[in-house]
């Protein structure tokens, strides 16, 4: 089976992590690699990782140039992939790694992106409970953001077996790349190099919705989640610590069990030994997500930590896996569970 | 005035910070500096950020070579401090940066660091209720650990004023010279450098007592408190996230204006103003700590985030400025609220 | 006395560290400041670092705006210091932090900066021999680059004796602040964490004319140099090591005589002993300049290493020391040998 | 073909990178992993990223352990190989990742590592001329330092055709992981973050006699090198900025066409696009070695900057691409040029 494949916004960095998988996919033949400003430049210039496809020339991003490939990634800046998928062959995979498809309620989607709500697509998180159905043979499908895959994977089975209280508490730190290669005053090398800072604090950060309502179909009733994203000096990784109240009874083995049995057949997440604790050193280039769970009896809280690769699992790797699953692959062709570290 | 000062466990990180900010002490003269395995050798080969001691040699820890001074400072492993702090004499002014004598309870003590308890010396936090006055003219202090003093200055305001629950969540973020210089393997570069990690997940941080019995005093009732520690690429800095849920009617203009009323007065406790949030490197090498909080609505939670320096407001800053208020000195004397950025 | 200071390009980083180091200067009081684009809003909101003038407000970087004060320092772009100079008061010190008056070469200037060549005005680097004369009373000053600053400190000495051939091989490592905060995408944080880079190779930064014509003033005849700056994931400092072929005869310690002699009575230069080398780490957010030297008699070279900050002693600690003895104040004043480190 | 390999020091870096190498090579079953202190534990304690064999008990590293195997790697302290690798079968293919089989040199041995020297096997650099016929069929294979496999692949061409003169300076900025997972000092994290540093200098690195010897042979006449090694805060990485002094006539064109001819079928060699100068990220867990130069003609040197991961092609991969070529299979099989960023 070949697989061709063009990618939409090839010069950034969901983009270049796209590549870097579908380099190593052995079912894939790379087609058009598009841009915004940078077409007409090769891709070497921006990506300079990618030696095999250094001499590329990106084009403009428009429909003529993603028709004639069965899949097509966007990974363009949210809000542009609605006008674009719709001028996109229906039988064509399409796989949004941008927000534009997350959301299912159109409320949210103006209140934190503005604009019409273009609608949603089957969610590519796979592990979600009901996902490979939906999954399997897709034609359309929206990858999770990357903290909203972080937070889900640490905690829905929590929500989802009933043993804490629907209230959550995610503190999720992350590197860099998650914010893409923008020109931010706040993003700069000076800024970032040894500190450590808050933003989208109490609530502001567009995640949120995502993660409420993926939680509250979990949990089977309304989950309340407060999220702080937190940036640190590292480019790739995300380490969310989340929390809830236990319900009475609750032990750490009991809490162990539930994620035992969740991920039991997960190719992808690992509940880590006891006393083990995640790094996300060991998640990263890997499509892997580590795990590890405590219960704090005088705190009355279950805690969670989860680590993963933000650009990886939390973007390209999961969107691969889901391409897998959508074309009848096997669902782990290409991807890989073994992290660069140190 | 001038106050000749001795630093016992002048090799380690507290102890060179100590120096660095006592060497642009006005009133500071400084005596005996004192090692374990170092003594003999020069200063300069463990600080050599301290040119102007660095032909200081380095004697033994006794209370020999401690006495004669105006005040001593202990920068020791915990349980080193009470044995040596009885052969010192009362009249001086003995601050201790090591956990001995920061518990009030002797089973919690025994719990977190096994071995008799020593007792409890006035706590060096000047900014919570009631501490100057214990801090004037004592001759015995505890400097609070550096997470508690973090988390202490962003949540008390909260908990006496009682707009929160008693029920608190923290996540802090820090750098590794909070560690020390010790020899672990998780703490050496190439497992630090890119990667984020939790450690003493569930309750099982020592600081967590320290924690609890503090904001339990300020809230007048008993308050749970859930601790994770996130170590990040950094080398000084902590941000710690913490949030609690708000009593019915809180909003954010009412939460501000208990920590501006709070702190009105505080030369170093800054909270920002609307819409910026803290970051460690604006903190850093001062005794400032940055505030900034928000009312979540939907989570029903008050989030406050607070940086600071670890080794200076959460150690050594703490210390002399605890040592200022002993002797009768103005508070901020040899202390600046300058950070080091970017 | 009271000198009264203007800062122009108050919003940048040698602002900001010309500010840090004017708060703690205890004979200046912080006047006019200024900016470009940013003008009109706080100082806080671009360095929250400065708590004690958060509130101060950026004026327009104009002649006007700059009257009335003792000393302005200039912290502008490149090319933008000669025309405002010249419209400030002669009998004001005027304290240039950009190369537009480096150069005596209007060849060079043109060459490397394009435009007219302002002229030369008193170099700012008073450890070379005869600045300290020029510098007295001085109404104009050019402060040196940075990367200058750091090679004519390691190298002068052993050009000027003598014991070495005119022949220098420059690499100079680098954190990310002595770019400014220029939003270029080289710069941005997921680029530099993790990863070395050179840049500016093969005679073509801006820097070398101004190496080559020290050096060859202070040899006595042409030296040839040949500089790489290469970039590190930190955000300060600066490791230069430079060598080259020593005369027959010189071994180590008569190397070492050569700046023992040269540097006895530098307040900022420090010869480590034998066997330490230096560490950028030692020097962040002080004056001081670290050296260590050694001699490869199988390869034939004098190899000299020097650390220093490039915010504080290669840009605004450097300013400071130079207005201390254009106002004859004690060169020292305000300034301090002690690093922020760990 | 399934070729049955065994690592020595599978607890270590060198170790985990030829293990993470492995399981993505084609044509390999792991076999044994021994370790020295860690034998009887999991290699998931020591290798979190290699999740594949986390369950895998280290063994003693004893000739019983190896023996049975097509292919033993040696990634042990320096010294430990040689007794080691005289109780393997000389039909296995041993290759050593250490220092012991490097040098043809006695007397270089015993200067550098003292003891008695246990010979030079075939040099697992198969970029050298000459090299790829000494390394097929080998039995016995030392795998190079990772300074000199830079360096010698950034000037091997330039000394080779005699366009520079025979007298190199090399500084290489470096990572943490090339120093081991050593308890040192200088290595933990606090000591390396935010900070630059150099060690070894001026001739008395370790890398120096097997820099020399090559770099002769390729001359043809005696070539000086002098070589300094710089500590910078990344994980992986090293960036060689090499000089020497040109041959009369020399200008870029023609060198770039000295290393385009060198290096034309070099699948792992990238000579960059002119104006476009290496980074370390773009070789993170690659293979690929980039390299860009310059002429400088006023300094009157060729200067060639090269980079890539020192874990990677400067050892496990180069160890790796060794035993391909030893065993008869195409290249670069399981090998990449793809690196991991940003």
């Amino acid at each position: 089976m070949t697989v061709r494949v063009a990618v939409a916004g090839a010069s950034g960095y969901a983009g270049g992590e796209l590549l870097r998988l579908l380099l190593a996919h052995p079912e894939v033949e790379i087609g058009a690699l598009s841009a915004g400003g940078s077409a007409g430049t090769t891709l070497g210039r921006h990506q300079p990782h990618l030696g095999p496809l250094a001499e590329r020339v990106l084009v403009d991003t428009t429909p003529a140039a993603l028709a004639g490939h069965d899949v097509v990634f966007l990974a363009l800046p949210h809000g542009h992939s609605a006008a674009l998928a719709d001028q996109l062959d229906p039988a064509t995979v399409v796989i949004d790694c941008g927000a534009d498809f997350r959301l299912a309620d159109s409320a949210d989607w103006e209140r934190w992106y503005g604009g019409p709500h273009a609608g949603r697509w089957p969610y590519g998180l796979p592990e979600l409970p009901g996902a490979r159905e939906s999954l399997a043979g897709a034609r359309r499908i929206a990858v999770p953001g990357c903290f909203p895959t972080t937070t889900l994977l640490a905690t829905t089975p929590a929500f989802a077996e009933g043993v804490v209280e629907p209230d959550l508490v995610v503190v999720g730190v992350t590197g860099t790349s998650g914010a893409g290669r923008a020109l931010k005053p706040h993003l700069i090398a000076s800024e970032v190099l040894g500190s450590a800072s808050a933003y989208g604090v109490g609530g502001v950060h567009r995640h949120t919705p995502e993660l409420t309502s993926n939680l509250t179909a979990a949990a089977g009733r309304p989950v309340r989640v407060s999220f702080t994203p937190v940036l640190a000096p590292m480019s790739r990784g995300i380490l969310a610590t989340c929390s809830a109240p236990i319900v009475a009874g609750l032990d750490e083995q009991a809490a162990r069990e539930v994620y035992r049995k969740a991920y039991a057949d997960e190719p992808f997440v690992r509940l880590l030994p006891a006393g083990t604790w995640p790094t996300t050193a060991a998640t990263i280039g890997s499509n892997a997500v580590h795990l590890q769970l405590a219960v704090d009896q005088e705190a009355g809280r279950l805690i969670v930590v989860a680590a993963l690769d933000n650009l990886t699992k939390g973007t390209a790797g999961g969107a691969v896996q889901s391409m897998n699953l959508a074309l009848g692959l096997p669902e782990t062709t290409g991807l890989s569970t073994v992290g660069v570290a140190p």
